[in-house]
This record gives structure tokens, C-alpha cells and sequence, in this order.
């Protein structure tokens, strides 16, 4: 399940609770377009935001919804209690595989987080992705952890927070990370503006926020980097740029998809967890044009 | 109490919990060192690790032991609706001051900030404290956001995270955030090893990592500065420089001083929640021989 497509949709919420129908929503839309998996509580499902039995909740939910497409949910807590306590609750509820990134309030050190990595896959019996992301864990992974992260026992994939936008250095980038693990450990991209270059450059995987909104022209990118078409994968990212100008333009892509997905009637403002909030004013009228311009739906 | 010296004690913990017979012996270690105020469950504390009922059973325990001397206890969490219920539980057992981080996983917008601010002085009746440190928090404050915020009812002081180290630009500093906020305001430095610098440049108090291990000698540069003895203050900072260098080393101060209640017998090692773990090896040794060398106790 570690290759292809991983759609992560949205948890829509409020101050009251998750809105369950919006959620099953967004993941029936996932099912029909068949996507290879679905990444649901990730960082865009907004995971860190609820508690342990809303999580539960939410993990049950999509394992109902997702007619048997391979679901993968986050276990990321600050305390490595709490991660092992999500696992047994994740793993209860059917999913198929656990995404596990190093949260960090004080600052972790590369053995620090090794040691949290070793204890819970010694204790997991679903495959782990290891989530490696600065811009939300605020660690930095050396090659060297990862390799060492690598071995370990259910270790199946890795989601790289991106690669250099050169093609040439972008394959240098996944080669030089490839030969520090094994063969049975996939690669798969996050950012989603550098998911051509990033599967072109040979990553078996998209991790893709954009893609738990708009399945149909991520999977269409997807399948033609993943079949060798480097060139039509990269055309069909290149005619999305006014999407990726819109997230580097709001400091990424969560705010302009959860902003898109309130537009687009999947769910209602507010959708986010106070104190983060969709995209109000001119920012929103913007989304709504590109949406329209690109007729992503 | 807002003003003087806020010591932050360490909470102990493991695994199966607060260690709450080490945490106690902590406080009132403060208590009898006769500090101006307590900041339990602060950074130092590891309020984040901490579930809802630790935090209301260690904020009890806190104020039980204080035997008068004011206490705030951080309300900091990722979600406002988590915030505003922490706070509640907080008053409800009669500590006199909560200290708000903004707390972020996704990135906030200086209006994200200001919104939660705003909601949650409204919701409060004893004084908060604004905490601004971007190595926990991953937020940076402009000074127009302290500015706004700090005229918002109940906010009493602001918990800056450091000033130059040069005596004339931490003064300007100061200056600068003085005269943005309102005079009823007080500033408070953190950032141990610029404490002198900043009391001396016209910080009002001292938000302490290390007071809350060694309360006598933070206490004794507290008093020099306040009472106009920038040298004096200055100096015995100065004497302090082989505990600075191992802030520097490891990090921060956390690490360090509690590794050091594990060496004087405060609690036992585990004492951090993993990951988080206390230094090993030669590390360790470092921290024994200067606590030795200063005769900190």
C-alpha cells in the first residue's frame, strides 16, 4: 500500500466536534475515484488538533467508509505513551498501516527519536511510514537516522517532506536516500507542488494533501510518472501552478485545500480547529477562481 | 506578581506518571527560598506532555505546596477549546495567573494569535501572561502583536524570549516593547543566561528555568538587578558562565537542570516523559562536576 496514490483528506470540524457526514464524504469521493490508499488523520486531517477517543473515532470511520482501500492514519503524539495508546486504538479499528511523525515541543535529538521509532515498532503489527515533515514536527531527520529507522521491523515506507525542484538533484536526492535503505522500504513524496519531480525522480509514492480533495488529477499525474510518461506527469503538474502559487502564496497547502473544500460544499465554515481558520476575504475570492480557472472538483 | 522571580520548577514523570512526591519537595524548595512567584507546568514543566487530569492534579498539587506564594501554571494547547477548559481547571483550583502560549502544529497567523488572545481574556478571571518563545512554540510575535494583545483585559505581563546580549541593544529592546505596551504590562525575560542583561536593560522579572532547581543564586541576581546593582547582577551572572555553556551545549536549559534534580536527588532518572530523556554518559558527568564547581544546591 505503500505506492501510488495515498490520498489525505480533510477531518472537518468545528468547536463543537468532528462533522462526521462532511468526513465520509471526502473519503467516499477518494473511493470512486480509486485512489491506492488513503492517509486520513495526517497532518491535513488535522490529527493533533483532537483527542485520543475523537481519533478513534475518526479512524473507525474512515475503515467503514473506505470499502476496503487500504487506510493508513497518523499515531503522532508528543509523548511516546500516548503514540503506543493510538496504535492499539488505530490498529482495534482495522487500518491497515500507522504513519508515525517525531511531534516535537522540546527540541528532540536523533536518538531521542530512534529510540521512540524502535519502541513502537517492536510493539505495532501493522507495516509503519515514517512521517518526516520540519514544517509541522519541527525535527529534522539526518540520511543516517533514516537508515538506521529503516531496518527496523515494519518499516515500509518513508514520506519525504520534498526534494530540490531540479530534476538531476531531485534524482540525486532520492538515490543518495535509497541506498541507506532497504529494498522492501518505498520512498514517497510530500509538497505536492514536487510530487511529479519527486516520482519522476523515482519515489513509489505520493503522500498528497491535494489529492484527498482532488483525486481525479492527482491520481492522473500519479499514473503517468509511475508508468515512465516523466513528461505528461510533468505537464499536468506544470498546468496546475496556479495552485501551487496559491500555497506557497498562504505558507502551504492546508489552509487554501480546507478553504477549497468549505467552496467546493464538501463542508461548512468555520471547518478548522480554532485557533487556525480557513482563508477569509480577497484570499478566498483567489481560491475560487483558480478552482474554477483549473475546474478542479 | 508579576515582577521578581518566577521560578518554573520541573514536573518529574515517567511512564506510569507525575512523580508527584519529587515535584512537591521541588516547590517547596521555592517556597522556602522565599521566590516571588511559582510558574509550574510552564515549558520547564512539561505542561504539553501532560494529559488534562495531570495538569488539574499537578496545578492542585502546586498550589497546595505554595503555602501562599502566587502561582501560574501554563494553559497552552494546540486547540483553543483545549485551552479555554485547561483555564477553567486551572482558576478552579485557585492558582493566581495563566501563563498563554501560542501553540502551534500547523503555522498561525499573527491574527490566528491575536484571536485566540482575545477570546481567551475574555473568558478568564485572574491575570495572564503572554508566553513568547518561538523555540517551543514555533511562533514568532511581531511587537505590533504584543502591542495589540498586551490592551486586551486580563493580559498583566509578557514572557519575552531573550534581549541582545550587548547591554545597549537589550536596553533599546525594552524600550521598544515598552512603548507599546501599556504601563499596567510588565516584561519578563527568559533565557537564563541573559537574565542579568535583561533586568539591568529594565525587564521587570525573571521567568526562570534554573530558579525553579536553584532559587537562591537566580534570586540573589534578581535582587541586585531590581534594586539598581546592574554589576553586582551582572557579576554574579558572570560567575554562572560554566552553567551557560552547558545550556549552550545541550540545547537549552531544560535537559541540563533535569539531569541535575536526577544528580541532588530531587527525583530519579527516568524523570522526563519520552522521547524526552536526561542527559547520559559524559554529559552527565559534565553537569555533576560544574554543579560541584559552583556548589549550586
Amino acid at each position: 500500500m505503500f505506492t501510488g496514490l495515498s490520498a489525505f483528506p480533510l477531518t472537518p470540524m468545528n468547536e463543537r466536534g468532528v462533522d462526521e457526514n462532511a468526513f465520509t464524504r471526502l473519503v467516499q469521493q477518494l473511493v470512486a475515484a480509486k485512489v491506492d490508499s488513503i492517509g486520513a488523520l495526517g497532518s491535513t486531517g488535522s490529527y493533533a488538533y483532537l483527542s485520543r477517543a475523537e481519533r478513534s473515532r475518526v479512524a473507525q470511520l474512515v475503515v467503514e467508509a473506505a470499502e476496503g482501500v487500504p487506510v493508513m492514519v497518523s499515531i503522532g503524539a508528543l509523548r511516546t505513551r500516548d503514540v503506543l495508546l493510538l496504535a492499539e486504538d488505530a490498529q482495534a479499528v482495522g487500518v491497515k498501516a500507522l504513519l508515525l511523525p517525531p511531534v516535537s515541543y522540546q527540541k528532540l535529538t536523533q536518538d531521542d527519536v530512534f529510540s521512540m521509532y524502535e519502541m513502537v515498532s517492536a510493539n505495532v503489527s501493522v507495516p509503519l511510514c515514517v512521517y518526516d515533515n520540519p514544517g509541522t514536527t519541527h525535527f529534522d531527520f539526518t540520511d543516517e537516522l533514516h537508515g538506521r529507522i529503516a531496518e527496523l521491523p515494519n518499516v515500509r515506507s518513508i514520506k519525504i517532506p520534498g526534494v530540490p525542484d531540479a530534476p538531476h538533484l531531485a534524482r540525486e536526492r532520492v538515490v543518495r536516500l535509497r541506498k541507506l535503505i532497504p529494498s522492501h522500504v518505498t520512498i514517497g513524496i510530500s509538497g505536492d507542488a514536487l510530487a511529479a519531480i519527486g516520482m519522476n525522480a523515482g519515489c513509489d509514492a505520493w503522500y498528497s494533501v491535494m489529492g484527498g480533495l482532488f483525486p481525479n488529477i492527482a491520481l492522473a499525474i500519479t499514473r503517468a510518472a509511475l508508468s515512465g510518461d516523466a513528461a505528461e506527469a510533468a505537464r499536468l503538474s506544470e498546468s496546475l501552478k496556479p495552485l501551487w502559487a496559491l500555497f506557497r502564496q498562504f505558507g502551504g497547502s492546508f489552509r487554501v485545500i480546507a478553504t477549497a473544500a468549505e467552496l467546493l460544499g464538501f463542508t461548512h465554515s468555520p471547518s478548522l480547529p480554532l485557533p487556525l481558520r480557513t482563508i477569509a476575504g480577497e484570499g478566498r475570492e483567489q481560491i475560487a477562481a483558480v478552482i474554477q480557472a483549473l475546474e478542479l472538483s
